[in-house]
């Protein structure tokens, strides 16, 4: 399934070099007032091009509004978006197909589609469906009002500062990886499920969603498994259920405790570096050097932040309609 | 929801103190022998009782089957298995009642529920109900065959050795977290989706059913973060996908590539800690020192490595099961 | 899946001639009291054994409760319950295996699940299955509160006077078909969604589970096909959308209009008849005359109406949820 | 949820007279040749404006593909098809808006939607929606290839001549009615499940998504409710399950049993009917005369068996994807 919620359904389609990408939007609440304006800051945010270390391929990635709108206000039926592929070099590509390109999806794509997949730029699995997200994001998050959403990166390269582990990447002439931050607030208690449907399952699972994410942590984290219990347990303060400490990163039991929702992701180096590899040749059946070609992030990471935002809020909105806590017409 | 997977559809029920905890499996195929020695393996592991940083309650753990076999053999009807709760002592957990314990699930249940929440040793918010998830993943494991699944500690309290790491813990008098991994092999290639439904996506989502799970890693997981892109990509050896190293854990773009699944997961100490927590009373609305009493564990991540087997089985049955990998008929 | 609904989620299991059957509920609201008082009545009609034409099989028949339920309360935790199967009588049926008796499951399950399944008074595929939905049924019953569903039996054998019908089934020692006519009153405006998630559907998807069901009319339903335009068009005649007619059975393009909800549905005869017939024996290869023995109804559809009444509160407490009229703490 | 199906999985989305309606279809196996030419022949038996009793509105309802194709080839990922609405008339609709149209919408999308509905044509609520149905239809055809389904008008407004009842619903100026009947061959056994996802629960759910229709029956469905039990046995005369009737129409306990698969749906007379009718003015809350103008169908079941067929097809490939009878690789 290329979707993911309950009630608030959003399922992306789309490759990298074919015509378009897009999102269906099901059950989304009648009455939400959209227009281009609302999402151009986070289509912006996402996009390559502009950056030190993000692609230079450029596109327009205006939302094109097919199905679910009446007068720029949302109708309660589906809600269908397209997103245009113009600035597309399939012939970068083309040359690739003989060799599948470590760290990519090239090798298993084929495996698992027997060779129909649409390897052109990656085809289906492409960062370009990072796009379509973000627009349900922009949407999700208007539907969250006074729920903030924000992420931004903590990391680059083990730096703390990311001019410097930027730079040091763009000396190496290689790509590199980060960390991302995400904090909700305003987020109320007692959403989410025991067990299977706990906020950071649903979170997590949405966002392995994002390409290049390695590991997810909530609160303390991985850093949890080496502390005491009386150190990261987060005393209750007052009747509101706010807590001295936050090492529980806002769920406990898998439920919202109404404290600040905090998590962080990895995000590997990205795939296409432009160093030289040694890996198998598909046609000779032998492995040689190779080298990726192409337009390409140095660092993926940079381009995150939207996409982490969008994700959180797709997922936070949907676990809003199914505690009543968003009504289905505004 | 309390369920998981799309065909092998897993759903568990209970509370600590209740009558039973148990599971229903819809969508295990025809033909499957399953008899009581079966279960007693993980069973066993999964016991609190015999191991220095467990729980003394000793329960029987014994499955009742109810629905779904005959003759020993599945029938392709919807298994239902229960497990009795015998050796309950609510009184422990009464008295706690005023004061929602720092790092349980007390104070979010409450909210989410209202009140009628069972509250007795966490209700359904315990991980006795890793008992019937133990009881699912023997069944999956079956289904799996020749795909070997196997879990570890691999850091208690900081410590590489399992057995510092938590006598330090016995000392300090004071509970203690730890890092679990988890390998599987003999995984064909061409598992799972782009996107939301990523091997990644699936596992993380069930993993963090487990109580106490703080964060997840694929792969090199936190560490690719700090990795070049030369150094992070796996570079592949044969027609078969082999590749040299696996700092991808076995998956890339969402879709398993036939090499060794690897992940670990981050386990926070047992909120039941013996040291003395300072902390809401709900009926005086004060804050005050507090301590828990009852039986827990000192480490919980002891009693996890056949939990987090399980979960797995039951995630990949499923998408086994997707595949046409699995037949309906054995 | 043996298992209906979004948020009001019911999975029923086991198996006629085994332990037991019986039903988990998840998604139903916390604080909700459930006493055994409250199944009786309905537990009661569902009964054969009392009433001429049915089968003289005695089952107690009393809900177990399981999980879920706290002092007598729903606590928001998955609710499971069993019945108890005490009166069974396999060597009846023993016999029969080597004749898939027509008109039963017997021959399709076999094929589906490879001689495996329990086949012993048709294992899964069997009415008793009926009795967790009766459970589950007034459970949903419960949280609709005002809403009030009644099933009634408008035709046995092709008469619209009951005794009649059933008298001549009698007189022709035959089993015999019949009309269950439903109707809901006090069902707000606006549930259900165009297209897939039609009243309609959802309706038509669960009566289908009820074992003998052949067909289902809403409104005037096959008469419809018969009508004109003017004539079948339901004039509304105030704000709250009352019409002048009811043809279309309360429900518009979907979604239901706030008028009465009116369904009628056709059963089969049993097909456990006592006369003779000339069919497969499996043992052989070829066709015999055969006659089924055991205990059984002579006219299902007497004992169908407090089964599709449960049937229709699961699917409308579904619908009420997803449409957040339903809230999740009572 | 505007979707159906659990592996092979299509949404629907769009308005009458908005940009244009469409499909997305998840879980389609890869290797499918897909071309123009195989969607013409439904798309053109679907269409008005040809055909006596048909509405007038002329449209080119040519597929375009927007992603999940590559060189006419599904390649596993999500396949978009869009369909333009070009020939669009709003201004007829316009002026309906202070009469919610007696059996229409109208009434229940503006209770559903608050107002925010697209009202003209019906919006979403309009029978255009089957277009892409048609078009998911093809596919899930394709897929199917030696099960051949067909379906056919068996009765207008009362009359086994198709010509005749037209040609009284021509002369009474009013709209008409009818039945039809689906019938398909080549349909393993073992399809379906018992209970909730018996093949009689999906076809029932999906086929009601089709506008306009008011029951289904299977076999001989209501007719079944008069027969006697031996009457209505099918007795199996061999092997492969080969029945001596088909009173239940190729399906029994739910599953199909290798049998021709027969059923019949009601379709409701148009509810845009020339005649006069006498209904409620939203405007001035007071019942007035009122009739319909625009391009209209007088009797919409003719054009209904190409839907049928669509959304018979869509719920089988999904079917037999469940049972493993579809590779995921053609």
């Amino acid at each position: 399934m290329n979707s993911f919620g309950r009630i608030f359904r959003v399922s992306i389609f789309g490759e990298s070099h074919g015509e378009s990408v897009g999102v269906n939007i099901d059950g989304c609440p009648a009455g939400l007032t959209l227009q281009l304006p609302d999402f151009l800051p986070d289509l912006e945010r996402r996009k390559g091009g502009t950056q030190k270390g993000t692609t230079p391929r450029q596109e327009e990635d205006l939302p094109i509004f097919k199905s679910g709108l009446f007068n720029n206000v949302t109708t309660g039926a589906p809600i269908t978006i397209l997103f245009e592929n113009k600035n597309t070099r399939s012939g970068d590509y083309e040359k690739l197909r003989s060799v599948p390109r470590p760290g990519h999806a090239d090798f298993v794509a084929h495996q698992k589609f027997g060779g129909y997949e649409d390897y052109r730029g990656g085809g289906h699995f492409s960062g370009r469906l990072t796009l379509p997200l973000v627009g349900a994001g922009v949407i999700a998050k208007k539907l969250l009002k006074d729920i903030t959403i924000s992420a931004s990166i903590t990391e680059i390269g083990g730096e703390k500062n990311v001019e410097s582990g930027l730079q040091r990447a763009i000396e190496q002439k290689d790509s590199v990886g980060g960390i991302v931050e995400c904090r909700v607030n305003g987020l109320p208690a007692g959403l989410g499920e025991p067990f299977f449907d706990s906020v950071e399952s649903l979170l997590a699972h949405a966002v392995f969603a994002i390409p290049a994410v390695r590991g997810i942590e909530f609160g303390t984290g991985f850093a949890a498994a080496r502390m005491f219990g009386v150190e990261h347990n987060d005393a209750i303060l007052d009747m509101e259920g706010r807590t001295q400490t936050n090492h529980a990163g806002g769920i406990v039991g898998g439920i919202s405790n109404g404290n600040e929702l905090v998590y962080r992701i990895a995000i590997k180096p990205t795939s296409s570096t432009p160093k030289q590899q040694h890996t198998l040749n598909w046609e000779t059946g032998e492995t040689e050097d190779f080298s990726v070609k192409g337009r390409h992030d140095l660092c993926i990471a940079l381009r995150v932040p939207p996409v982490l935002e969008a994700v959180t809020a797709i997922v936070l909105a949907d676990l809003m309609c199914l505690e009543n806590k968003l009504p289905r017409i505004l």
